[in-house]
């Protein structure tokens, strides 16, 4: 394929492909998706991950899935009744992709859109129908593309030109169609001359933090040390760290944040300090159905991930009992602000959270520094 | 050498074995040590680990190296030239051995106390100074599995019947010569009839939790799940922890505790959560000439410990920056009490550590549960 810019993905020439971030940081390799299941099975095994990535991979996902349906469905002669045909087939892909990670919203959020682009393109044949799709997922695709950007640029402006910045897992270029969300900032800074100095996470079980964003920030430049997630209240303490960026997978109506499970501990630890966390969420992360952290649903992965998944020598007794949840919920009032592509939100986010997707004015919260924490 | 009961080391008919725990939980296998190199090479490596166990290790360590040592060390023809000598050289040896783990005082305090054992024994031949040694380091030994049963007695008092219980790293038997210091209650309730619920950590970067705890655990058939370290907030939320025991490396004279890195993390994350923190401190683990935390040297290890050390594959990019402390410091306010084999302490931990070591009446601190934490 040549030399291709680093993107968790690439339409090219109709053809999906996805870089397996599973191969990282020993190899870069872009595998083309086909059918359904190249598409469950790649964001079940996190070969893409990240909310965004997955929401734009699985909006082309739906796309490629349907072109290959549509040679299993032969036409009833009746273009109506074959357009009605081509929207159920396209819920049940969409249903089966949707299975692939329950927590993430953008994945039910980007499925649920590439249905709404059908519905709405009111297409005259399968091949419009078709077409309205794949215009849905580039429009997704785009729209992510502007959004990281934006929560970058508002990202920006909450940091100084040397801060050391503590981040978990993975939300940059490789979690997204680039920048990422809560490291855009990082590279927008870098390309403007700032001097950051960001400590990584490593992130286990899966080790998103090691293995992919020291690998994205060493690539583009950007200082970066390689931290277990046992010790960032040792660099919290050292002075060293003077913001927490962390994304977020699923944000309720009451701004709890579900994310990468850690950052939970992460939040309240920079509590503790009095440096500020900031959750970056896209709005389309945002689900103002749910009302709290409390509700959501969170995936508990295979204890091979904590046992053996990374290593040739066990790393436990073969039959211990192992909890391996994937998320944690941060409550809300850990939160210093929330950056969204349109705007910062701070609290109260019951209120403007609805605000700001709602495109209204958000209303100032008077004892928002009572909180104990520091807003440089 | 047969089916020997479970211990870090074993000294049989005059020779000293470790059981090599960085062979855990794949291989049990002792490992012989006949010279000083092969004493400081166990320590670094963490072969043997876990302060008491090294202050052991290190006691019988210094009788064989010096067994050994008297094989080059010609006689004068005159006595108490030979005696001379055989101190000048036992210093250089416990000098050396010390310099294998700065973090841990009891590596020191065990050296210290051979040398003093040997001046002590007045010896009025180089056989008796041999033998000096070896009935110290005997009583070093037995010293501490007298110290872990009442640690454990002590500590089980703080606890209930049914209780979750998280910890941190090895503090069990494979750091002590029996029971450990903070499993230690959890043993000895296990032989009574408790049905605790043990959640290890896993403890990166060397996976003690993984590898040792839930190991030795099991074998002991008491209930335990392996968590990743970043998960400790999630269960604590969940409910599941009712109280967090760990052990300490170094406790300065205001209660500060130096323990494995992530310990600290956990200690904030307990009082935010009003669980009680358990700090388990055999007397010689304190040291009252250091005034706080602060001035504790902070042991930072090799890179590859994070990069790669467990794995065949590569966790990180080849030339990422890592930063690897081994320990971190828990600040006394934190810690709900001190189980010590003396006592339990409660604040002010400044007046009340110097009392129990002098054997002083401690005092009541009567603005105890001021801190907002749960004493049960």
């Amino acid at each position: 394929m040549g030399q291709l810019e680093l993107a968790p993905l690439h339409f090219i020439s109709g053809k999906l492909y996805i870089l397996d971030q599973t191969l990282l940081p020993r190899e870069e390799t872009y595998i083309e998706l086909q059918t359904k299941e190249d598409v469950y099975d790649a964001i079940k095994a996190l070969k893409v991950r990240g909310a965004p990535a997955i929401g734009v991979a699985a909006a082309y996902g739906a796309y490629i899935s349907m072109r290959r349906e549509l040679m299993n469905m032969p036409s009833s002669g009746y273009v109506q009744e074959d357009l009605m045909t081509f929207g159920n087939v396209l819920k049940e892909v969409c249903d089966y992709i949707k299975g692939a990670r329950p927590t993430a919203v953008n994945l039910a959020w980007a499925l649920d859109r590439m249905q709404l682009g059908f519905k709405n393109s009111h297409a005259r044949s399968i091949k419009d129908a078709a077409k309205a799709l794949l215009e849905e997922a580039i429009k997704i695709h785009y729209e992510d593309e502007e959004a990281c950007r934006a929560m970058g640029e508002y990202g920006l402006s909450l940091l100084g030109r040397e801060m050391g910045i503590l981040t978990h897992c993975n939300a940059g270029t490789l979690a997204t169609s680039k920048y990422g969300t809560c490291l855009a900032p990082i590279y927008l800074g870098h390309e403007q001359g700032y001097d950051f100095h960001v400590y990584a996470d490593e992130t286990r079980p899966l080790l998103q933090g090691a293995r992919l964003t020291t690998w994205e920030l060493e690539r583009a430049g950007i200082d970066v040390t390689l931290i277990c997630d046992n010790m960032a209240n040792t660099v919290m303490k050292q002075g060293l760290i003077d913001a927490v960026l962390v994304g977020c997978d699923r944000m309720t109506a009451n701004g709890d944040g579900a994310n990468k499970i850690g950052t939970s501990a992460l939040a309240v630890l920079a509590k503790e300090h009095g440096i500020p966390f900031y959750m970056f969420v896209p709005t389309s992360t945002i689900d103002l159905n749910t009302p709290s952290g409390d509700e959501i649903e969170i995936e508990v992965r295979d204890d091979e991930e904590v046992r053996s998944m990374w290593y040739k020598e066990p790393m436990a007794p073969e039959n211990v009992k192992i909890f391996n949840p994937s998320f944690d919920v941060t409550p809300a009032r850990y939160i210093t602000a929330i950056i969204t592509e349109k705007g910062i939100v701070k609290p109260p986010y019951d209120v403007n959270l609805k605000a700001i997707i709602n495109g209204e004015p958000m209303r100032e919260y008077i004892n928002f520094d009572i909180r104990g924490l520091s807003h440089k």
